[in-house]
């Protein structure tokens, strides 16, 4: 009997392919793919269509390296911000907490990931090139380094350091209200929001 | 500023859809989607395309109201099942979840969900007529009720107890060998398997 487990080739497919997300077991796919069989077509559609969408016709900011829709992303664009603040960040995901605080004014640089040699990622397969380049023109008066509070964070932030110390750019890291060990993305709002207002020299963290 | 949360339309539009899914709150739903942003366009092309033809192109069986890519689903279709023995079930997955215990030889009719007036779901919202139906003109030797053991499982299995009893086919329900209050999709396979096996006699509980 061909009848293995799924009655149907269609909700197979669907299944697995919710299977491949991360987090998302058989059982909680075959859950959301049933929940969405019951909605309206239309509904599902729009599901469907908008992350085809969002992954063929996203674009990142020229400059920070953020996601955009532009070739200039808001905060770039905006001659209110800081351009000469510049806050280092992993991913996106930073930089949308951070800018929840609403305790910065400066702009961001998104690494697009943090030195990881367990996961096989160097600094060559990070932003780090054009942040150099950046600073290197004297683009800077700060560098806010804000990265994640674990081993790999550290690791970043030595290697960031020891690569941008020369220009003589003053290189704070977000005060460690963050507890150690802690992603940045689930520290609360008022923890994070403080702990960037209360950066410090980075400096001060080697001694 | 028009920098609220999203730094980009097709994201937050992505986020908002995954939101919508049961369980997907929006910390969840952005984590999904920015995987999904850094999988290869085809993959992502996949996944969006693979919904959207499921919710287009899924059909249901005309006999049983299981899902099926053709009228008439596997199960149905099978001349090797004793079309005699037909269990009733609550849904799609609880036919996934008793077919894996391979104790089961009949056929199905799923209902598409419990008499449950909480939800503002009565009888004339599920598939209870064609069951009548079929068991009016003679097609079952044996009806046996796999509903959760719920109070709304138990409020259906007693209003199709009551539709037909009057047939004078024996009505079972699988042996409270499922903990009461437990659903059926939760239940291990060797429970699950067992209590199909050792099911009884539906007045049994009543007394
Ligand atoms: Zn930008
Ligand atoms: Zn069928």
């Amino acid at each position: 009997m061909s009848y293995t487990n799924f009655p149907s080739k269609l909700l197979e497919n669907a299944v697995a392919e919710f299977s491949k997300l991360p987090g998302i077991g058989r059982k909680t796919a075959l859950r959301l793919v049933l929940h969405l069989l019951n909605q309206p077509k239309e509904d599902v559609n729009l599901f469907g269509s908008s992350i085809i969408q969002l992954r063929n016709e996203i674009k990142h900011c020229n400059s920070c390296f953020n996601i955009s829709d532009t070739s200039l992303c808001d905060i770039c664009a905006n001659p209110k911000r800081d351009h000469e603040t510049i806050c280092v960040v992993e991913s996106i995901r930073d930089v949308m907490s951070i800018e929840r605080t609403q305790q910065f004014n400066g702009i961001y640089h998104v690494l697009g990931g943090i030195i990881s040699p367990m996961d096989g990622i160097g600094p060559s397969d990070l932003k780090i090139e054009p942040l150099i380049q950046k600073v290197s023109e004297g683009k800077a008066k700060e560098i806010i380094l804000a990265l994640s509070t674990t081993m790999e964070g550290d690791t970043t932030n030595f290697y960031l350091y020891k690569k941008l110390n020369k220009f003589k750019v003053p290189i704070t890291t977000i005060a460690r209200g963050v507890s150690i060990g802690d992603e940045l993305e689930y520290t609360d709002e008022i923890t994070l929001g403080r702990s960037i207002l209360h950066r410090t020299l980075f400096d001060q963290n080697l001694q």
